[in-house]
């Protein structure tokens, strides 16, 4: 049984040197035994850009996209540019290394390495995933939370790393268990300037007057891979889609909302700020079987 | 020649279950090799917290403060409350593994360790540091930028970590490269309604009319430690201290400035958002005797 597997890059980047004594592109190692440095500023800093990709029926699923958002935070951090094609191939093999499974997944984790020695550390990880069907028809119960930064400082304070996918995540857990504390399941931010941004792992997209929509771009929030597929799925079904800057009440007033994320795939918004919302059972289970079986 | 020495903590808090297998309360390992699990919350997520001390001839410098703010940042993040008695000795036991030497440093992490095992990670870096002195002679240049957050976030908004030393700390090395693409060294956080807040690895200190002041405490910022140990040093010298909101503009007109921390101590700031401050070399001198001297 292999429901876990690790590679272990040996060079991440074609622009940093390659690790000490290096032959192949990626070594497949024991993710049970201590693989990281001390060091590592993953480890010390989060210090770094990850991807997480779901895996249905052996196949990565939006890998080319995820490819292209994991060098986009790169370059948002000034890490050397992963090596795409290393990076493919040992997304393959840790897949090919998984017992068969209906659904798995894959973290792709890209690091400036250990403190002062130049090289990035780069790994990518594979499991098994459990069961999301609960979630996928049941819903979670959202609480709105203060995510800080206004909905431009992606353009104002680049700094900030607002839009890229950082080891930095700490403040993605701790809304979560405020979330809980408030007897919630999930989290969608507000910016300080009262706008919809993201769930912490996840993309808001909602339905209203037979449209599906999500908060524009160039908030400082991801582009959603998974939005980016479900999109699609609307396009293909005759219904229009689009991009909306908007508040926490504007969102309080559409049909249906979604948590759209690469492994749990569209979960429906089933309270919305203690208010119960309708989970249209049949459309969330044609987008979630869309996501599911999709080859792309 | 011993110039690191790593300790991991075999039951980092007494509030979840030691490790397998465990009978010391921690294990001197070799900080060249693996130690950590790609799977940890530390290298994943950011998910943990971290202290630096200072070692002046062998012996820590405000060990039991930065031990406390140790336990306020793992209380902040919902993080098992650190086994004090146990960090204190695997940090003296590092301590005593380096070498001689007359500046050394202290790293000390919890994470909340592997995803879904429920026990924490603790491990004790120690190093012997570089040669200061030019910094703490010449000083930094320094510009100022947006943190992004209100100055009251700490109370609004808990779950940001504001005030937290935690291991997200990919935004504090952004700005530092933001800081040389604009010619600089360091960086001053200016908050998103305006006040002065910290450096990404320091306190401010400056000085006017003969008195040291530090902005407020509850800014959503780090309690310095060395700024603690400053201010007893000036007022032993019958200077007064003081805590004070106010914006860079107000910044600009102190007669000094300085980024203190713990392992570069008192970096006189020379050069302030691309103006020419003076540097009181002998008040300077001073401050930093006193910082690398103190037995606390």
């Amino acid at each position: 049984m292999t429901r876990t597997a690790l590679a272990i890059l040996s060079r991440p980047s074609l622009d940093a040197p390659a690790h000490d004594g290096a032959i192949e592109p990626f070594a497949l190692v024991d993710p049970t035994s201590p693989q990281l440095s001390a060091l590592d500023l993953a480890a010390t800093r989060g210090d770094g850009v990850f991807e997480t990709i779901s895996v249905g029926d052996g196949r990565p699923q939006a890998l080319e996209p995820h490819l292209r958002r994991f060098a986009r935070s790169a370059a948002t951090l000034d890490l050397p540019a992963p090596d795409v094609d290393a990076w493919r191939e040992a997304i393959l093999s840790v897949v090919a290394t998984l017992d068969p499974a209906p659904e798995a997944a894959i973290k792709t984790v890209l690091s400036r390495g250990v403190e002062g020695d130049g090289r990035p550390t780069g790994w990518v990880y594979g499991w098994i995933v459990g069961d999301h069907s609960r979630v996928r028809t049941e819903g979670v119960r959202v609480v709105v939370l203060d995510r800080g930064y206004r909905h431009d400082v992606e353009r104002t304070s680049p700094w900030l790393l607002a839009g890229a996918k950082t080891l930095s995540y700490a403040v993605n857990r701790a809304v979560l268990r405020e979330a809980a504390r408030r007897g919630a399941d999930d989290v969608i931010f507000v910016s300080s300037d009262g706008y919809v941004l993201e769930g912490p792992t996840s993309t808001v997209v909602y339905r209203r007057g037979g449209a599906l929509f999500t908060p524009g771009t160039g908030l400082g929030i991801l582009e959603g891979t998974t939005q980016g597929s479900l999109f699609t799925f609307a396009e293909e079904r005759g219904m229009s889609t689009g991009y909306e800057l908007l508040t926490p009440a504007e969102l309080a007033e559409a049909d249906d909302i979604w948590l759209v994320s690469s492994v749990r795939h569209a979960a429906p918004v089933r309270e919305y700020e203690g208010r119960p919302m309708r989970v249209d059972a049949e459309f969330t289970a044609a987008m979630n079987d869309y996501l599911r079986t999709r080859v792309d």
